[in-house]
């Protein structure tokens, strides 16, 4: 388990660690850009071209050094006469990126794009347009709705906010009674980002239309966590020693408000089907692994189990939580093919691939995803989620 | 009604116009600065004193130039040897202000404020806390919900979003059907704006707990318009000619997407009283100007309406349209103070709290509100919904 956690540290650095300088080669870039659809209303810049380069644009005519940083890349953007700069990256993967300007020593959000929360900050995000982008398009289909709770938490004594997919039917349909399957996010994330970057609403309004998943209700809740205070933290840029990390009980306080606040709360205000066979928990990356250790500690509550680039489950797992594998149904567990080596290994060693087929021997309905040419990023989870949703509830 | 649409065609060119540039006397500031309640979290900076002031800060190591843009005014913002901007603003009113930073020439949002969506444009925002910010507080009373809907529109052939607030017991007392108010934004704004910088749910939750407002469903839809092709632009900076603008018939298409889209969407899809005697209208600004010409032209739809800072309604207009006096239960005007002179007049002539009296008059149940020491802002909105709130629906 140990190996897999170790995937959140390496986000929460990520960001912050932008480490190289580059110049795209500019005679081989396609003159075919295109404003991103990340874009606010209106607004022509960034753009983006057919090979997935992003062109970023800024006026700073006092300024004598701007760069687009993105994926961890710095590029140099020019200056024209009226003090406009402009400049390429490389080509990026498709799906969603974070990125930011920098003029003159200071990290700023582009003036021109929307604004998404991860990387423990909101900021600009950056759509590079997908093969498979019609799955979560926005098309002329019944739509469900995204629902802003405020709620009361005994567990922490605090008011809290969580967003609520309802499917297409469900303010017409008055008597029906749905399952429902709780969403995480990863690290420096929160309770927005399934539903801006991740697309959850599009993606199931699509997939209900075309009878690919059955109608259910997704909560999407904030799973963010102190570093507990008796625990020394790793030093910037340093990898905590094998052991250390995370502390022991990181998850117990998300585990606390998921049972006792969260999931009443829930059955209290929705019409769910509100027991264990009609009950679901995945979550991306540190909301994997948050989902694989309630759900192996409490088998009795979820029936499906997803983790999208969050670990993994063996059967040694499953054997330490004997009736995990009696009571949950259905197991899935993805990652993007970036994340995995040549072996299929994650980097942090361990294979998915291989703790699946071991599982399907002893008897567990397990499944393996990887999403092609994607990283540690919302396309592999946008892709991990509409695979997911079309393997639950179906019983 | 000439003379009240004016304001959008002011509002409009507001933000891009910050005119002066301004140095703060730092000998009278109070050294009780606190981080703002619109920071992202965790963050620091922006600060606000007791006095109003907001401090700004950026890391900008390379940087000649740094500035803080608020309320039309530039700060000059000073660098220490760690690279690091300072600055602070003179006095701002109570409530929330749009702003944004330059660096060497780049207009750019504060990457550590939460973003907000007016003046065209998602960007920084932030609050003052005001003497009477207890009645749009967060606190532990039952919330109700803010519900993100997409729906198909007939009249303009695309898929539009609204957000609906639902009252704290409209989950769970689901045989009951209430009244609704259609809630618009003002020019430059967008459906976000009454629900995030408006705090549209607290401010209802609030009232409804202290049993000040009867719970009803409040939508909030895009009102925006585009210039019609054939009639000539204002040059920028220029005034309009008296009588040529609003370009006749500006409102008519969200007049006839309210009519014939929302309306029957929000009446199939929430549980609605689905008449005329409950049903109200008001808006800001540009809403308010909306509001006015669809109340007037469509007595039989609404029975409640509210101009906030958005013109006014004179006893001529009543006479041309005279259903509206038989039909019409109550009529609400407001202004903020600093919108009208020592005459109680508007910037552009005419005298609400008079048109007011003289509707009194002839037997319309009339209200004039002045929210007090505030311009064309939010807070005065804020203020004025939770007047108006307070005196629909109550019969």
């Amino acid at each position: 388990m140990k190996r897999n956690l170790l995937f959140l540290v390496v986000l929460l650095l990520t960001f912050s660690g932008s480490l190289c300088f580059a110049q795209t080669d500019q005679k081989t870039v396609k003159e075919d850009f295109k404003p991103a659809s990340t874009n606010q209303p209106g607004k022509e810049y960034p753009q983006v071209n057919s090979e997935g380069r992003v062109r970023a644009q800024i006026s700073a005519p006092e300024a004598h050094k701007v760069q687009l940083d993105i994926s961890a890349v710095k590029y140099d953007l020019v200056k024209d006469e009226n003090g406009v700069w402009t400049g390429d990256s490389d080509r990026q993967d498709e799906g969603f990126h974070y990125y930011q300007l920098w003029v003159d020593g200071a990290a700023v959000p582009d003036p021109r794009s929307k604004y998404f929360y991860g990387a423990s900050r909101w900021g600009s995000g950056i759509e590079i347009p997908a093969k498979d982008q019609e799955f979560y398009a926005l098309k002329n289909v019944p739509h469900g709705q995204i629902v802003e709770k405020l709620y009361y938490s005994k567990t922490n004594y605090s008011i809290r906010r969580c967003f609520v997919y309802t499917p297409p039917d469900y303010e017409t349909n008055t008597l029906k009674r749905y399952p429902v399957l709780y969403l995480q996010h990863g690290g420096g994330e929160d309770e927005t980002g399934w539903t801006n970057q991740g697309k959850t609403g599009l993606i199931m309004d699509n997939l209900i239309a075309d009878g690919k998943a059955k109608p259910f209700i997704i909560v999407m809740d904030n799973g963010a966590w102190r570093w507990p205070e008796n625990v020394p933290r790793p030093k910037p840029g340093e990898r905590p020693a094998p052991g250390s990390w995370p502390p022991k009980g990181w998850a117990d306080g998300f585990t606390k408000t998921l049972l006792q606040d969260i999931i009443p709360m829930i059955d209290t205000n929705f019409r769910t089907l509100a027991d264990q066979q009609h009950r679901a928990m995945s979550g991306l990356s540190m909301g994997g692994m948050q989902t694989k250790i309630i759900t192996l500690s409490t088998p009795d509550v979820f029936s499906y189990v997803g983790l999208f680039s969050g670990g993994s489950i063996t059967v040694e797992d499953v054997e330490n939580s004997p009736e995990f594998k009696d009571k949950v149904k259905l197991l899935f567990v993805s990652y993007g093919s970036r994340e995995l080596d040549e072996n299929g290994e994650t980097r942090f060693g361990g294979n998915p691939k291989a703790d699946i087929e071991a599982l399907k021997n002893i008897g567990i309905d397990s499944h393996y995803y990887v999403s092609p040419l994607t990283a540690h990023e919302w396309q592999s989870w946008r892709r991990s989620l509409h695979e997911f949703a079309q393997l639950i509830f179906n019983e």
